[in-house]
């Protein structure tokens, strides 16, 4: 066993018992259970909403009985989404999660139980459990289908045994962060080419439009490499124009001025 | 806007789009936007499958080009199963949720955008958003759906707005701790009964066998309502047999004996 075997009563769509196949699967379940499924099993209906989840779908056993399906379990939690009138402990999905995680890394046998599409689990069957589990759902609409919510018990088993609930399978390629010494050596690059434009005036609010400047450039925490970019941006804005674009060959400039600009902001000179 | 606006690009399938709907009404998002569904809109389909989440469906907006079904957003997450090659952030459904919901709360509107059934988003597509979300699938066997990636964001969005997500929207009856008053009259009860049963032998053994005895019945830590259920057993197996049960009228006895016995456990007389 590799996590809580999930038991489905009664389940009547073949369509919903293979969405319950890749649900489990999508989050590394593979234990399926039916008590007595309305149109028989096995199901090719099932198989198709399976989505290729096959390994589940072949291991799958039926049973006659809840009794019998739960035989061998140790720890069972029921699923309702409508208050019961008993003393059973009522659990968030977090909870049922970390409890079930508890009890598997122990050696127990546990399994979580599904109702059918229209009404449920019947008292008598949500008696059989140890605990129940509940979603937290919005009350004026609270209408998950079994697919669902096995969907969002399978996916909180998952967090449950991440060390660390942030962790992403993948991130984002690796960033070094700049140093200030780059960070202000563009700003200094920009300023540079505005001065030779006339950009600061009058003169005398220069330095408050610098430092205004590199407020907004500061912000941002620009990573080396958004910072090489960035200075191949000013480097071209300032070293070429619309009409003398990089590459051109007009009249009475040699061509070396423009073959030394890059993308990556090395080139910097060339006023 | 009570939540991100859920943004689903190229939709193939009404069922989908359904299904999206009816994810989204349960953890109370309510905004759904489509970016050229295939089928067209609206969809007979979408609202047969959205259970009765018609107040989604009715307000679903359609739109041309993802440009503009974003475009009075300011912040952005896509969605994606598929290792991205680009400096963009990722982030797990808990962390893009916890941000989600910060800018919620600083009135900012959102957005997630969800790809095709077949391929998901384009780079050029998932590079409008500002950061990725990913889930923590099984990676042999990572196949979720764009209605069950939509219940899973859904559902941490829901998450990330409860002070305690451990809470439950009901509870089990409330059950007063027993006093060791209480546990200690039921083990006396017990051992009372047991001791002009002979069960205590050699007698010798007696303080062992009560030590025992008071471990397992501690062990549970029943509650007041439980001792005076378990009392009421107790009294019955003590004060009744098979031959003359509750209400028989056995030739010699007075029925005025069985006549006081309760199931709550307050009558433990009558030997």
């Amino acid at each position: 066993m590799n996590g809580p075997v999930i038991v489905l009563v009664e389940p009547q769509l073949g369509e919903n018992i293979g969405m319950v196949a890749r649900a489990m699967a999508n989050f590394g379940l593979t234990e399926l259970r039916l008590v007595k499924p309305r149109d028989g099993w096995p199901s090719e209906k099932a198989r198709a909403a399976a989505s290729k989840a096959d390994h589940v779908i072949d291991a799958t056993r039926v049973f006659e009985t809840l009794e019998e399906a739960i035989a061998d379990l140790t720890f069972v939690y029921a699923t309702t989404a409508r208050v019961r009138d008993s003393y059973k402990p009522v659990a968030a999905p977090v909870t049922a999660a970390a409890t079930l995680r508890g009890r598997f890394n122990a050696g127990q046998p546990t399994g979580i139980l599904f109702g059918r599409e229209r009404w449920g689990l019947s008292n008598e069957e949500v008696a059989m459990a140890d605990e129940i589990v509940t979603f937290p759902v919005n009350p004026e609409f609270a209408s998950l289908n079994i697919a669902q919510a096995v969907l969002l018990m399978s996916y909180e088993w998952m967090k449950s045994g991440m060390e660390d609930v942030a962790a992403t399978p993948f991130s984002g390629l690796e960033q070094r962060p700049a140093t200030k010494e780059q960070l202000l050596g563009m700003c200094e690059h920009l300023e540079e080419a505005l001065e030779a434009r006339g950009y600061f005036r009058p003169a005398g609010k220069k330095p408050k439009i610098v430092e205004n400047l590199r407020a907004v450039l500061s912000r941002p925490n620009f990573s080396e490499q958004e910072i090489n970019m960035l200075r191949g941006v000013i480097s071209s804005l300032d070293r070429f124009s619309r009409k003398n674009p990089r590459g051109a060959k007009p009249l009475g400039d040699t061509d070396t001025a423009t073959e030394d600009a890059s993308h990556d902001g090395s080139a910097r000179d060339g006023e």
